[in-house]
């Protein structure tokens, strides 16, 4: 291996930055400039995936047999160096993704993700995520246990608090005592090298199993398939694109192994005659806001904006599209999503969606497209729903006006699996019976409901969940925020029936393992010992 | 359809017992007299199929506006209408599968059937299935809501227990809001009708959508493949073979629709030397009870004994053997469990295990094999791992036995995922490195962990993990037994974001639904209004 260049970056596998097996390479872009950045990354082959997977399964006994206390001390660990490294995250991110330095990068996306580590260092130290359950008279045991090495491929969009060996995904597989393989987006490989060299320092300073964090930049799609697939991997974690997720999905289901996947949403926004009347113009203000925001390069970002014909809904049209317009576009996350975002728009115009404004060529010398606005009719919506469910993933939104409630209905009940689903309606109660028609259709397509609130927030919340039906993701029981619940993605529940005391795990013995520990003791939840 | 010979069963669609739509017919064989019985049950087209999906889905929504009371209603009154028909429901469960009508049926599974329904029952009137969770600082409220009507593919093994329309899967899948489609197991399918009477009843008395229960008995594979993947199905819970599962499985799979499995299980058991030594004739009471037990038709069912060489091993071997010889063999549920059975041990001894007592061909005049016990040596085991884990659902066993320790656990590493693992070791604490060793090897593998007991009975606890790593269920996180942790499955993770009061599902009010319902408010799971 000795013979690659030294200029060509190295891949971290059992605790060494080792050569990459090579396979080719490839560059990231700015997309300030689209132009690529210097930095040379190899595309691994399937050598570089079998050495991390053997050393990942052999880190994942230890592990096993480590006290929560010592993962939970590497999670706050790691996440203090990443808050001290702040200005070089920053740098590389901003470099990598064109996403603003303040306050996205370094004041809001950085400490988030510094605080998702300590939050899933909290739920590990106290084992509250297994959801210890104990039957004193039955003799049995339960507890969520650690399933396994976890693949991690994280998406282009953040990161940081998503990244492959920082982010949610990357936290709670940890958290729940699994070495994690990442996968590093190959819109910024940059990035997520820094993130590795700070959370390898963290292994080795608290003394974890030094394969504990491993991180590949870029494998062809066979191995990837492959590495989800393999028996040695517990679970995977996919965040990214529709298509390549699908592939995934299918040869771990092949496997018969776990993937969790957040693959696409349009995140449909229902406002009523009534909440329009009320407050339009606070409404349109929140409405672009939440669309253009990170030049609308979120998960949750309103794709689709639902609306009954009437005259207010055409100012609310009027009014958007003019803050559309007179709104500088913001720099889109690499050349990729911009043709992708420009193919998007030409699908739905091309199935007859109105271009209202935007759409057009991009940029040349930056990754960006104008802010784009669609308009369809609920008829021509409802002559082609899959069609018009197309993600225009950026700074691009599809207003559907339909002729009446009951249209508006039927449109949402043609709705695919997202992840959120917003309503805004009249606030003195007048909409309660129209608002409990759409509240009941939308609810079983959507992760999340909210009121009078855009969906681009999302808290790190025990309540939250960021999931949904498929195809937003995998599995319509999974959230991939919100610690505890999104550790349970990465457990293995196990019953230890008549297991002699001094075999348990902690978490299972009759002293409760902290004072904070929550355990389902013979009906009760309480804190204590059996 | 008035054409169709009223000897045919009729399937039960949206509340009404009709002709199907006729593809073919079956019947169902006495297994004691190896003999067809008399009635005759209808392959449906897919014709039924769509009537029951639409049925279904729009019982889904008016279920979804009930309260879990009256739900729960409908649980209690079947459960009481199954006690009360008892006599019948034995007669003919002992026609279709042979099993002892007392104390097997009459006595063990009906009970534990009502009981189930009752306990599901309970679990949907406080809700605590639900895992309510509310952070009232964040406005974030969330809980498992139902995912829309479920297909239950009930196993051959439990006619009451499992049934399709009366075991674990059925109540967990109404306990958590959901109606469903029951397709009935091919050996009972009579059993099977008069449950969905039952059902139908107690639908009616307690006023619940006439659809909430339906009843198919046949399709042919491509319908069953269709029917998990619709649109309009949730979720699907399938017990059976392992290669239908996973026919079903990928159609589910493609579908992105939730499907949960149990396959296959070998349910190994280790007996170490110092167990051996010190009750080996206990342990070969215990294990010849548990393996014969039901004519070894149990999921649980230990079809591996893992041992090390010595004189205790053999001593035990020969006891088994003598034990297996002097015991009658019992009935098997079917010519198609006899045919199975037969043809695993060939594969088994085909690969090289030696066949010590039984095998051979069925008894002609009923659906039997001898009792079968087959021994192997660790290293042969070792050539074909997959091989020598072919199941032999019934009354047989393999013995492995071991070299050594070492050889013991690198057999264990070679195990695919079971139901349930056991070791039975010296009392006094003399092995407890090695039973560590053996603990570690074996915990990965199994979904449930047992000492010093066999593993046919499954407890009703909140703590028993009926679940496993694939291949004995397609996915490591959930249970078939063991409210209210069952019902999970069948759940939708849904949040609540800012959602006004009055919008609120009961559940996630300020007001507490029942003074039992357990919520996880601001980090502190207890009772009471927020």
């Amino acid at each position: 291996m000795s013979s690659v260049s030294t200029d060509v970056a190295r891949v971290l596998i059992a605790g060494s930055w080792r050569n990459a097996s090579p396979q080719s390479t490839f560059h990231a872009t700015d997309p300030n400039l689209n132009s690529a950045l210097p930095e040379t990354f190899p595309v691994s082959t399937w050598d570089d995936c079998e050495a991390a997977l053997d050393a990942a399964a052999a880190a994942a006994v230890e592990l096993r047999k480590l006290p929560a206390e010592k993962i939970a001390n590497f999670l706050c660990l790691y996440a203090d160096k990443i808050d001290s490294a702040k200005d070089s995250l920053v740098d590389a991110a901003f470099a990598e993704t064109g996403l603003a330095r303040s306050p996205r990068l370094a004041d809001v996306e950085l400490p988030r993700t510094s605080n998702q580590l300590r939050a899933a260092a909290e739920a590990c130290r106290t084992g509250n995520w297994a959801l210890p359950t104990i039957d004193t008279k039955a003799g049995i045991r339960s507890c969520y246990r650690p399933l396994g090495p976890v693949c991690v491929f994280g998406p282009n969009n953040f990161p940081f608090a998503f990244g492959s060996v920082s982010g949610g995904d990357f936290a709670a597989a940890i958290a729940a005592g699994n070495p994690v393989i990442g996968k590093a987006n190959s819109s910024h490989p940059e990035t997520t090298r820094l993130f590795a060299e700070l959370a390898l320092e963290a292994v080795q300073e608290t003394g974890l199993p030094e394969a504990t964090v491993q991180l590949l930049y870029r494998t062809d799609h066979a191995d990837g398939e492959r590495l989800v697939s393999d028996p040695r991997v517990g679970a995977t974690g996919y965040t990214g694109s529709r298509s390549a997720g699908l592939t995934l999905k299918a040869a771990a289901d092949r496997a018969g192994k776990p993937i969790y996947l957040e693959l696409s949403s349009v995140n449909p926004v229902v406002i009523t005659p009534g909440a329009l009347a009320q407050r339009g113009d606070a409404i349109v203000k929140d409405f672009v806001t939440s669309v253009l925001m990170g030049t609308g390069q979120f998960c949750t970002n309103p794709g689709m904006v639902l609306l009954v014909a009437n005259n207010d809904t055409e100012a609310f049209i009027t009014a958007v599209k003019e803050q559309f317009e007179s709104t500088a576009a913001g720099t889109l996350l690499s050349p990729a999503v911009t043709k992708s975002l420009g193919k998007s728009i030409q699908t739905l115009a091309s199935l007859g969606a109105e271009l209202l404004t935007g759409g057009g060529d991009p940029e040349p010398d930056r990754c960006a497209m104008a802010n784009t606005l669609m308009r369809v009719d609920g008829t021509t919506f409802l002559s082609d729903p899959e069609g018009f469910q197309t993600e225009a993933f950026g700074n691009a939104s599809v207003v559907v006006v339909a002729n009446d409630l009951s249209q508006l209905c039927e449109v949402i009940g043609q709705l695919e699996g997202n992840l959120t689903g917003c309503i805004y309606s009249a606030e003195d109660g007048s909409e309660e019976r129209d608002v409990e028609q759409i509240s009941f259709a939308l609810e079983p397509k959507v992760g999340r409901l909210l009121n009078d609130k855009m969906p681009t927030g999302v808290a790190v919340s025990p309540a939250m969940n960021h999931g949904g039906p498929y195809p937003a993701t995998g599995h319509p029981g999974f959230t991939a925020v919100g610690v505890p619940a999104s550790l349970l993605r990465f457990g293995k529940l196990t019953s230890f029936d008549n297991v002699r005391q001094d075999r348990l795990p902690a978490l299972l013995q009759d002293d409760a393992p902290t004072d904070e520990t929550m355990r389902l003791i013979d009906g009760q939840w309480r804190t204590g010992s059996v």
